[in-house]
């Protein structure tokens, strides 16, 4: 029996000193958050009616909002600290308490306020943000369409200019084309975003957004504007998400947000950029916070299910080797198995969206230093970051729910909420699926200048133009002269060198990308319709973008040991990483073998090793998740308190 | 490319032929049952409040009990038909409703009822069984402790036996000890069949049911009682759940359900069974009936999922060649991936239902002419059932929610509920994981007379007695003779042979059997302690459990399909079989690869087939789910209805 020898003072660490390696360089905003999360009033209801839901959350940002900590990304002058990394960082901590605010929090100041910062220009931001950031004017953020959920492009509103009266006319041009889901619509909004295709004259340009006014200050709907309650969700009950149709609504012309594209009196288009389908794709580039910021909350909200789930874990005592003697039900491998590489995932996230939130706060920060490329970099990163993150919550989350048993099932134990609130993150702000597919065109194409269509026959006929040998070569020789030899029955001990892990993540990379770009090539050239090659190697595209998301995950996970402060704290996330480079291996073990880059002794190698970290693990367990510095006063659920027996 | 000819003829089949083979011989009782939960006054609600839900599933109760159609298992002179398998029927199709009431229908008919029936005598069925049946006594299942859930035998209830009155004194020693998550407890019951240790004299035997009155015929709770509400839960809020403390409650004599084991006037306690723990065990054996009911009502879950999300994926249109031909979203192959092998399961679980419920029956029908074997097998199926298919819904309603995107998110459209409401399948009759090492252990002790103990040590000692191989071979000989020898890189086609398939599911589960074992008795023949070993390989005993799922699932299909009417209907089982079968082979390509039994390019050619299937099932998906013969009227989703777009 593999045994390990378990000093009991080795690998212990102070909770604390990881939790300001977790906490990074916004440890005072989160601080302060925290100390606001923890507060009685702010209390997530355990059961409540949804127009008391919808009251209360509009009382909690609007406490928020006198606090001024709703914008910290607006410029100073508008009631912010011109600073967007702090933006997601507020998100991530306000995250660990109730989701639905945390929603409202991120359509109002985010979305809507986020909109009209990136899409308006000067006089929009003079004439709005700061009634924003006040909450003075609470808005939506009119996107998605019943008939156009992900497929932002093709959106069916329409936005005529009217030469005449210097106007623009909103219009639901067929009733599947009303804006749906819309957070914000039901109850307070008083202004949307609209997103609708631009009509000037005979021409059209595209999908831009507009400020549209819906409900008077009284609260009455304004003419011609038409909502509709969408009623009881899955979850997020605090937030009025509604419908909205536009009959031939007259906004003035200065209500364009007109940065990518504005139409002077006379009824001319301008747009700094030529190309529609470029234009089309920086602005909604230019609104990449939203896909960083629930990629965030994804973590948080893994991290809050784990806290809990990993000290019920350790108090909680059934079975063992007599009744008289029963031990921890973390003890058990089965459990362990349940919790521990999904612990070791969830680190792994919180670095890389650490790196997410650093990388978005670069480009943000200084547009006009930012390359093309470095901005497309960040788009595909946030996608597949959102994508990652959100069904990384939504399985950890369920798993941490099946290890609390009947207690998990109590509202008051936090999953109820935490469960049905987090499950739309893996559809809005994007399809994971369409998210995932949009990361892979990026690692497919090499982010090629010539190609930023979304369209999957462009994709197609752009990669048969070229071999597919090429594209992978520019993608990966860096990364495949990494690549250490076939070492298939090599020394076990090879499996805890982190290069060699690493190698293994590049390796099945770049092996799924080739072979990816190939199998487009080859159908194209077979002289089959680009897009059923498309539908047909759908899911082998996904998996390309599901293999870089490993090794980003992995990549940024081993800075964070390397800059972490060297001993105790550095040999807990090395040990950390470990388990979770292993258990991810050990996922794809089928892959490894199929092509003949891992034997099978090795395999069942990886296993072992996985299982002993797992114990490693366990034995320190409860300080991995109290460096997630979630307060008791926060996290609330009874199971998790009253720690004397841990 | 791999492209498939489809005739467009080729495969069609009516589902209404269909339905009937998957309906089986209660069809009636399904239609009669159907029709029940068309009606209006049946709509699962939306949104309502916890108290008005209770209400209402209460009012629901008493109208299916004024149906008489409550309990058709108990014998006909006290409202039923005598007929078992019909219980778990009805059961099956009410879970096509409101889960709430299906919940309290159970707890009243199923475990109340059955506990009354299953563990009393001729006194108690005629005094109790017409009154449960009709509703006129509410009742509760208490078993379940705070500190005791899954671990029934050490629960610390005690009912102890006074002489001098001929009563039996409950109480609860410990606050650890109050009965929790009991359905009933907090509005309705009136009674409780109550689990205690019984004390008589000096002597302990061990867990035994008493009938305790907990309210008054006015609701009020009786003395000696405390009752407190369990509060908001994650789901099922029309069940009243709540927590019971016995402060030395009183009942007669008469009240403890002596089937297996009751005290004279005197004090005298007897039993038909000497050994307490094979007591034990009869007595939690007679109640298999929830697992049996719990596993049918999470395939039915699954198929209302299903039955949504493929409605859902073939009429909603995104993307396409262009924007002028978008495609049905099921079209696309992550979407067939995402719902396609997981239709392909839940088939391979109706079936493997029906034979779980044909032989439950049989048991149940002729107790004396069955032999224990044949009793412990059914617990064990009955075991691995209720943990495979709970684990199912739970993975394919969410898969179905994300399929349906923002839709599958507005509570109307039925995922809200399906979700919350199932979610705690995975954990009540019996946590998951305890489960599936119940039934590995009776797989790897194969069933033997001295081992009945649930305890790890004396499973671990005896495995320890006696060589690995004579367990495996006695369990496994005959499947291993069937297995074809090595055919790494043989032809192609042989995958679509299903005795090919079946082989290695065989393979499978002979293999990790045996190594299980093998382990065991390694490290116990190396000086381990019994409960060390146990606890480190017991993520192996896990995959013993499941391996052998996988290959009851495939041979309840194959039966399936072979006794189903020749022609169209055998046909589309045959395929929807292929998938299954090439699917789970899929899932595992790391085991067959590691243990040398698939070649890597045998393991991509599974991949490739399961593609090809899923093309064809698609072609024919909504016809599939027509056939599990959910009327629009109960499914009532409104994006899974209005079907002109298919």
């Amino acid at each position: 029996m593999a045994t390990l020898d378990l000093d009991p003072a080795a690998g212990a660490f102070d909770p604390a000193d990881l939790q300001r390696t977790l906490d990074g360089r916004y440890a005072d905003l989160r601080a302060r958050i925290r100390e606001v999360m923890s507060r009685p009033e702010f209390e997530p209801p355990v059961e409540i009616s949804r127009e008391a839901y919808r009251a209360l959350v509009m009382d909690w940002a609007r406490r928020l909002a006198a606090d001024g900590m709703t914008a910290p990304g607006f410029p100073v002058q508008y009631g912010g600290e011109g600073d967007f990394g702090a933006n997601v960082a507020g998100f991530e901590t306000i995250a660990f308490g109730d989701l639905s605010l945390l929603v409202k929090f991120g359509v109002q100041f985010g979305l809507f306020g986020g909109a009209v910062q990136q899409l308006g220009t000067a006089a929009h931001h003079e004439r709005y943000l700061r009634d924003i950031a006040s909450l003075r004017l609470p808005g939506c953020f009119a996107m998605s369409e019943a008939a156009h959920g992900s497929d932002v492009q093709n959106l069916l509103t329409t936005a005529t200019y009217d030469r005449d009266t210097g106007e623009f006319v909103i219009d639901t041009p067929i009733d599947a084309a009303h804006k749906d889901y819309i957070g914000g619509a039901a109850r307070d909004g008083r202004m949307a975003v609209v997103f609708a295709q631009l009509h000037v004259g005979t021409q059209s340009h595209g999908v831009h957004a507009l400020l549209v006014p819906i409900r008077d200050e009284h609260g009455s709907v304004l003419d011609g504007v038409r909502i509709e309650d969408d009623g009881y969700k899955l979850g997020l009950n605090g937030v009025d998400n509604g419908k909205l149709w536009f009959d031939h609504v007259r906004v003035p012309r200065e209500n364009l947000l007109d940065r990518w594209g504005g139409v002077s009196t006379d009824g001319v288009y301008s747009s700094p950029i030529e190309n529609p389908t470029k234009r089309f794709f920086t602005m909604v580039g230019a609104l990449v916070q939203g896909r960083v910021c629930v990629s965030g909350a994804s973590v948080s909200a893994a991290e809050l299910a784990l806290t809990i789930a990993v000290r019920h874990g350790l108090r909680r005592r059934q079975f063992g080797p007599d009744p008289g003697h029963e031990v921890p039900i973390l003890d058990y491998r089965v459990h362990q198995r349940r919790l521990l590489p999904r612990l070791a995932r969830t680190y792994a996230l919180h670095f890389a969206q650490a790196e997410l939130r650093e990388r978005f706060h670069r480009v943000m920060s200084a547009p006009e230093e930012v390359s093309d490329r470095e901005r497309r970099e960040l788009e595909s990163l946030a996608a597949g970051m959102k994508a990652t993150a959100s069904w990384h919550a939504t399985d950890t989350i369920q798993a941490c729910r099946e290890a609390c048993g009947g207690a998990g099932y109590m509202a008051v134990n936090r999953f109820a909420a935490l469960k049905a609130d987090t499950d739309i993150f893996t559809t809005f702000e994007g399809d994971n699926v369409v998210l995932m597919l949009l990361l892979a065109r990026g690692l497919l194409t090499g982010f090629a200048e010539q190609f930023t269509g979304l369209s999957p026959v462009a994709m197609a006929s752009f990669l048969a133009g070229q071999a597919a040998e090429v594209v992978v070569e520019r993608l990966f020789a860096r990364k495949i002269a990494q690549v250490v030899g076939d070492w298939v029955g090599g020394d076990e001990e090879d499996l805890l060198d982190p290069a060699v892990q690493l190698a293994l993540f590049q390796w099945r990379e770049g092996h799924i990308t080739a072979s990816a770009a190939q199998r487009f090539r080859r159908h194209i050239k077979d002289g089959h319709a680009p897009f059923e090659v498309f539908r047909s190697i759908e899911d082998h595209v996904v998996d390309v973008a599901r293999a870089h998301m490993a090794t980003v995950q992995l990549e940024a996970f081993r800075r964070a040991v390397r800059d972490a402060p060297e001993g105790p704290v550095r040999a807990a996330l090395s040990q950390m990483c470990a388990l979770f480079a292993l258990s991810e291996i050990e996922r794809e073990k089928g892959f490894y073998q199929e092509h003949g880059r891992l034997s099978g002794p090795r395999c069942k190698a990886v296993s072992r090793r996985v299982g002993e970290l797992c114990e490693r693990i366990r034995a320190r367990a409860g300080a991995y998740v109290d460096a997630f510095g979630i307060p008791d006063a926060v996290l609330r659920a009874p199971i998790a308190l009253a720690g004397e027996e841990r």
